[in-house]
């Protein structure tokens, strides 16, 4: 019998009506059966006569499956494979755990120390490898990207494929020259002409080996399903013809394990959009996705109300240009999910202020934002002679915050999950890790404060000489003095406990570490 | 005929009684008539029978004065004296110039780049000295401190001579162990003993001295009228003792050209106190006051109401520790008053975030500040061998930011008084300066913007290597690359109109001026 590893993919072939427009004619489904618990997926097709059906297995044992089709030859088959141990370092797909965390399905913990690279599967095949070249060497475990090709700043090139039957229309002005002004919610340029009811296999066939092939390095693909930076139509589809897509993207791609759906990146740039189409968007991916993939949706401008049930985690962007790390521990209680800041402005050199922060500044609000319970996804916008910029085009990394965010990423998996502590000094941020008691403080400013396995506090800009701390007087601390930028962890000699002080660096960006004795 | 500069202090000095409490049984007047303007200030008493009326003209020509007094020595004293011109570079006290600037009285702007040194009036005489020392080669011209001794972090050594007649009672522990834990709104320690209703000559006429030596120095001094860091009582006076003590420092300090009038620093921190105190020590101020000196009030947590009459000019403390210097020209707009951000973090190491930041970054807040129309303040908290912290005491200065501070107090003079744009960019912030108007621009995000005779912009964090300007059409500016940290003016060659892109160093801390042509 066929076997399959657990959270990998079961892929049933079949051949089909090639005639007609198959994605719209033939409904094709499949019900997976174990024991009592049931699940049921969509088909897809995939061009030349050839239907497929993807699903995920998630427990070891003997599965079942039978197809339901509106066409003769698909209906009705049947069949059985079984589901075999996950492999190695395979955990399975990321769950919310714990309210404000992530986990594997397995119960691993995830700490999602992602990059955004929006467009490097719509680029030229070496600008790709580099791309996976630089993921393979670096630390980030998610990508945040889309398949659709975006018309922005440094990213206007026409992509290799297009994701639906159709393309450039000879005899129109060249297609770069009708794009509108400002990139944004303009109409589509004329110059194209697409089927929007016939996804492109080749266009996905391609997009899903590049998902899979991160899959392979343990890297999570946070799928942008809509954007606005659009010359190609793409972002003016008619609802019916977004759900199609969206039942095509969920039914090729739901059952790749390392997927998140993120609905829209700065869905309130979609002018022709309103509240009920997104929330139309997130019942039918909740209703189509078998896996429950994590699923949030990603603004510009006002946050999304990241309440709605079907919204897994915030993926927030920065609201204000200044205000933002400190605000992530308080996202958190309004939202009780858990908080990823990801746009907080990108390491780089252009002109605009999303994409200009040194990398000093970009390891700082990671730090900031990982003591108050959260976490940051990194992008890169260096200006270069090629208008390669990672956040655009993928690419090589030229940053000094990549090694840094590794860093922190490396201290975070040590630890593991910080909580915000109950008592944030005003001045000075605490995350806390492990197991939490309250306990009675020397300390002039509060009589009462809440102690851990794993206390880290951050300094961000301030550059202290020393700092007085007040430990329980009956728990023993080692300390760790953290310079986030060299990347040194200095441990003090002996334990601490009660009213200490502690001498610092007194330079920016030092992190302290109180781990419990015994 | 006695002859006064004008804006210098007239003095008459009579004989009366020294026994009883001339503080509070002599009622001494003076009336100033200069044509059919008139003027009363009351008289003080120096100790040894001597009773002082002091007063500054501030209209050339000749002056008449008669007493008014319940004691018939000093009452019904004439006389007359003859207003010459200011002396060279006296311009007179400093004013609310245009809502949101400040010029001294003949009209001469004058831009507020003030420190802090709480008490360095009650230190030892060689620290004085350095102080005065430190004043003279920087290019600070303002100071904010107080007569009243500070029991706070760093500063909690004996004045050389108390503001009351009284002091320390053998007997009772020693004075600094009776001293209240957290410093402020305790109980006063029980080791003192004074007479409030009993100014101290000695100390006034010490205190005034150094006033005076910095109005010499051209500098303005920022008076704080009341604190709560106090173990002496000084903070725990009853209103009527606390309208005594007006009277006497504004009669005697009154006539200095140079005083500003700060009713507290952290008013919020005096726990016996509300609103309604402030406000009758603000009525009594206003109606002794006969100079109008400029007169504020500072806040620890949240601001006073700065809309109120009797407020010349914002004197905020920055009220989160992240979110500031972007809520400037939106401060400006709340309460239509010049906007001095008096404390935005120190240059320093101490533990607390108050004092700890780097002079980069408080370079970056003076910056921040100037292009939306507002001020700082700096003070400096580096740890010593000696404990003399400049903020608590005076002394030496050793931070980077006094000379990039003066910098900026340089180019601000250059270029005057700056005024937010109405059109703030998202990611820049503009200041303008000189005369303003719209043009039609040809940016993609904003139709229409306003320029002016000159354009500041400041990049702060970020490190753009180029930026797109919207210049107006038809007229031609000169621009300036500005390195704030480096104090580097470079001009690029020719002048500038209409859409131009402009290469920056792609570092931080990086200011744009347009210099309009011709």
């Amino acid at each position: 019998m066929a076997t399959t590893a657990k959270y990998g993919i079961f892929e049933l072939s079949l051949e089909g009506p090639a005639t007609g427009n198959p994605f719209t004619e033939v409904d094709l489904r499949a019900e997976f059966r174990y024991s009592n618990y049931r699940r049921t997926v969509s088909g897809f097709y995939d061009g030349g006569g050839i239907y497929k059906i993807r699903f995920m297995p998630d427990r070891e044992g003997q599965w079942h499956y039978s197809t339901i089709a509106n066409e003769g030859r698909l209906d009705g088959q049947e069949g059985s494979f079984i589901c075999t141990p996950a492999l190695p370092a395979c955990h399975g797909p990321v769950r919310v755990q714990g309210r404000f965390h992530f986990a594997y399905d397995d119960g691993e913990p995830y700490f999602p120390y992602g990059t955004t690279a929006y467009n490097w599967t719509n680029q030229e095949t070496d600008i790709v490898a580099q791309t996976m070249e630089t993921l393979a060497h670096n630390r980030f475990n998610k990508v945040r990207y889309g398949p659709f090709p975006k018309h922005y700043l440094y990213n206007k090139n026409e992509p290799l494929l297009y994701p639906f039957v159709g393309g450039f229309v000879e005899g129109v002005a060249d297609a770069s020259e009708v794009a509108m002004p400002g990139f944004i919610g303009g109409k589509p340029s004329a110059a194209y002409q697409f089927d929007f009811s016939r996804p492109n296999p080749a266009f996905w066939q391609q997009f899903e080996a590049y998902v899979m092939a991160l899959d392979a390095l343990g890297i999570e693909s946070d799928l942008i399903l809509f954007h606005p930076y659009d010359r190609w139509g793409f972002a003016h589809l008619s609802r019916e013809e977004n759900l199609l897509y969206l039942r095509y993207i969920i039914a090729r791609l739901g059952a790749i394990k390392s997927v998140w759906w993120s609905l829209a990146n700065e869905f309130d740039l979609f002018f022709e959009r309103d509240e009920a189409d997104w929330e139309c968007y997130a019942r039918a991916v909740e209703e189509w996705d078998a896996v429950g993939h994590l699923c949030s949706i990603h603004n510009c401008r006002e946050p999304y109300d990241y309440s709605r049930r079907w919204i897994s985690h915030v993926s927030i962007q920065r609201v204000d240009y200044h205000s933002h790390v400190e605000l992530v521990h308080k996202w958190r209680e309004r939202w009780q999910k858990p908080v990823v800041v990801d746009e907080i402005c990108y390491e780089g050199n252009i002109d605009s202020g999303f994409g200009n922060i040194s990398g000093e500044e970009l390891t700082k609000r990671y730090w900031d934002v990982a003591v108050r319970g959260g976490y940051c996804t990194h992008g890169e916008t260096y200006l270069r002679d090629d208008e390669v910029l990672w956040w655009a085009k993928g690419g090589r990394l030229t940053g000094s915050s990549p090694e840094r965010i590794a860093f922190l990423r490396q201290i975070n998996e040590r630890i593991s999950q910080i909580d915000p502590s109950p008592q944030m000094e005003w001045d000075l941020p605490w995350g806390l890790s492990g197991k939490t008691f309250r306990y009675e403080t020397n300390s002039p400013f509060a009589p009462y404060a809440t102690a851990a396995d794993y206390m880290l506090c951050y300094f961000s800009f301030a550059q202290p000489a020393f700092r007085n701390f007040y430990l329980p007087e009956d728990v023993s601390y080692r300390i760790e003095i953290i310079d986030t930028w060299e990347m040194t962890i200095t441990k003090l000699e002996g334990g601490y406990r009660g009213s200490c002080r502690v001498s610092l660096p007194g330079k920016p960006y030092i992190a302290v570490l109180f781990v419990r004795e015994g």
